[in-house]
């Protein structure tokens, strides 16, 4: 039988780790598939560098139109990474009609309905799983598990840098600096990790999962980031004294036709499911109007288990070029248009530490605030700080709006009574 | 353009659910399939029975042979239970050349192979996502999601009723004829409890996971079961004091060619994912060699999470009818045969709890037997019984094989300082 050709873009970790199992699984693949899956070509910077797997160095190649203008390769992995460069191979692949499995959240979340589109134009699979969550195969779970119901609210910790961070934060009660400091040093923040920990990542992460949850056309301009380096130990601190855990999460919300996409750090409950995901582990919270809610949990990176969804793809490639259906299942070029909420009608509770001047009434100006804008609260807590001659107040509020919120915040501002807004989480579970 | 039209076998709890979501969604699933789905018939044990919907009465039948043999009927959905007359629907339905979706896990658990031959035989698709945890898509995850690793642990808490008794004793502290009788009053457990409360539903659904997640024919006698009617509180007292929860898991391993799959209260280390899920939620962890562990959270059972999976396959069974592929995707008549571990084969760590009498030496002596099987020990822990004039003691072992075990516990029957072997589990994570 004519073996499928696979061509590699790329051989870092990931795509050491997907060589790795298309050789180690391939009796495995074969029997699932009924044809031999073969890596045929592979892009590389330099050929000439010492590898942790052997690899046939005529395979090699560091000019990557050896391999999308290859006669033979069927289908083509990319998990070089970038944007630009990479977005003209894979729309060139594509164009010549070879399937594309990536790995590439940013090029997704940028370039997403156009690369779509391009594939169902040339009849082509694309495939995309390991770009969101690494070894948790969410998408097709939003695709095909939860086809039949109206996903309404999706919540992840999709970036494992951050949660790293913030889990040695809460357990160790170290400061976000000297945390960040250690991740670099274990390899697992990068020299710059302004994209992890700004929030950068998890949203382009959001904004695909966003639109193949809600079937509609989310783009990155759609989701606000607001990253953790603002975090201090106090807020972790006071966090757990009330309950809660300290999370980086993204939160995609649907309400009729509206949605709204966001990546903050949120006070999660600790009762709450994604409360005690740590360390690296990522993981995705889905609620669906019929099916309630549900939660899917693994490892976010790491070279085998990216490299598992996309082997996962591939098999899904080459059973849809047996079946004759390929590029007949991409569905998200046709989603609808994204209508976004408003700050207005955007809603959900928040956790605010102020610091006031310690006298009395000081309080009752304060809720007086929250009352004139509508905002009731849930719990206020108010105690002396011990490092400084002024009070400090922490309070949890119901359900409000963001833009009410904003107001509230914007009043304070002008308050002589508080010295500062001292931090503002939104407030999950 | 032509409609599908679905034969509802059942309209109990999940059927109601079918119903609601096929009407309630169908705006979005028409989105994704291209074409109306119709409920056109519907099986019911009474015609006149009132109802918690509405449904157009000349839509009711109390004869499944007017849905079985209905000409125009494309999918059969068979929500009515049951083994041997439900078989015998499926089976003729699959042979007219209709597709079946089925959440019969005892049908799927003892007569799956022979079914999903029979649809393979028609062209017909069989889906059967519902009939293992609910609103959890596992079956699907199992097949596609990790087509590309080899699964090597998959443990379970898929029954809600056991989970929300050992929950209740575990957080209350109540004792399981308690718990059983209040879980009765309010319909989580049965009248008879036994299938639930033995393993043996659990069984039946560990034997749909083994068979899809190792590839591998497993029927429901290769399956171990034992159930928590012997669960005391002082049981989950001392798990919970020693860092556990005790877990009804049911628990399937392969290495090499060899399987071993079973039921049993479980001691699980609190800081694993799955010692956490309480109540009636379900979980599944997968533990494969290249993704390492995952875990997939969700409702367990109920009217809209298990209708959910039924409808995510419905919509399966319309793409692959639109796509002409139907029958093309199943897998499991071709799997391989079962090979099971031997008692010597199979190994963990296991909790004792043994009453001994209370004097000098008998220390030295228990631990001299487990020296004599070679089970070496994690943990030893001897305390004055404060009932009994005896002495309690817990000890939890490193990894041993099952048989070691049982020789371990034979010897203390012959062993005239053991009073009583209290307790022996299995211990996890």
């Amino acid at each position: 039988m004519k073996p499928i050709k696979v061509g590699l873009l790329g051989l870092g970790t990931v795509g050491t780790g997907v060589v790795r199992i298309v050789e180690g699984h391939q009796e495995d693949l074969q029997s699932q598939v009924g044809l031999p899956i073969v890596i045929e070509k592979v892009l590389v910077q330099n050929k000439t560098k010492s590898r942790s797997i052997s690899i046939d160095p005529d395979k090699l190649t560091e000019d990557p139109w050896d391999i999308i203008r290859h006669p033979d390769i069927d289908v083509v992995v990319e998990v070089m990474g970038g944007i630009a460069g990479t977005k003209e191979y894979i729309i060139e692949a594509l164009s010549r009609g070879k399937h594309v499995v990536t790995a590439n959240k940013d090029l997704m979340a940028l370039h997403g309905p156009e690369i779509v589109a391009k594939a169902k134009e040339n009849g082509c699979d694309i495939l995309y799983e390991a770009s969101v969550a690494g070894g948790i195969p969410i998408l097709r779970t939003l695709v095909d598990g939860f086809s039949s119901d109206r996903i309404t609210k999706i919540m992840g910790i999709v970036n494992g840098t951050t949660n790293y961070i913030l889990t040695k934060m809460s357990q160790e009660g170290a400061s976000y600096s000297d945390v960040l400091k250690e991740a670099q040093e274990l390899g697992y923040a990068e020299a710059d990790p302004t994209s992890d920990v700004e929030g950068l990542d998890a949203a382009r992460k959001m904004t695909i999962l966003a639109t193949l949850g809600f079937r509609t056309n989310v783009s990155l301009a759609n989701v606000s980031a607001k990253g953790i380096s603002q975090v201090s130990k106090e807020d972790i601190l006071y966090a757990k004294r009330l309950g809660y855990e300290l999370k980086l999460l993204g939160i995609a919300e649907r309400q009729d036709d509206l949605v709204s996409i966001s990546v903050q750090p949120t006070m999660v409950k600790q009762t709450h499911p994604i409360a005690s995901v740590n360390g690296v582990f990522n993981a995705v919270y889905v609620y669906g109007d019929a099916v309630g809610e549900t939660m899917f949990y693994g490892a976010g990176a790491g070279e085998l288990p990216t490299a598992t969804s996309i082997v996962a793809d591939l098999v899904a490639v080459v059973k849809n070029l047996k079946l004759g259906v390929s590029g007949k299942q991409n569905g998200v070029a046709d989603y609808k248009e994204t209508k976004l909420k408003s700050d207005d009608q955007i809603s959900s509770k928040y956790f605010l530490l102020l610091h006031v001047a310690d006298r009395a009434g000081v309080l009752a100006r304060i809720t007086q605030v929250f009352a004139e804008f509508e905002v009731s609260l849930e719990s206020v807590l108010q105690q002396p700080n011990p490092n400084n001659p002024d009070a400090e107040i922490i309070i949890i509020t119901h359900d409000a709006s963001k833009a009410a919120i904003q107001k509230v915040i914007d009043t304070f501002g002008s308050l002589d009574v508080v010295y500062k807004v001292k931090s503002v989480y939104r407030v999950e579970g």
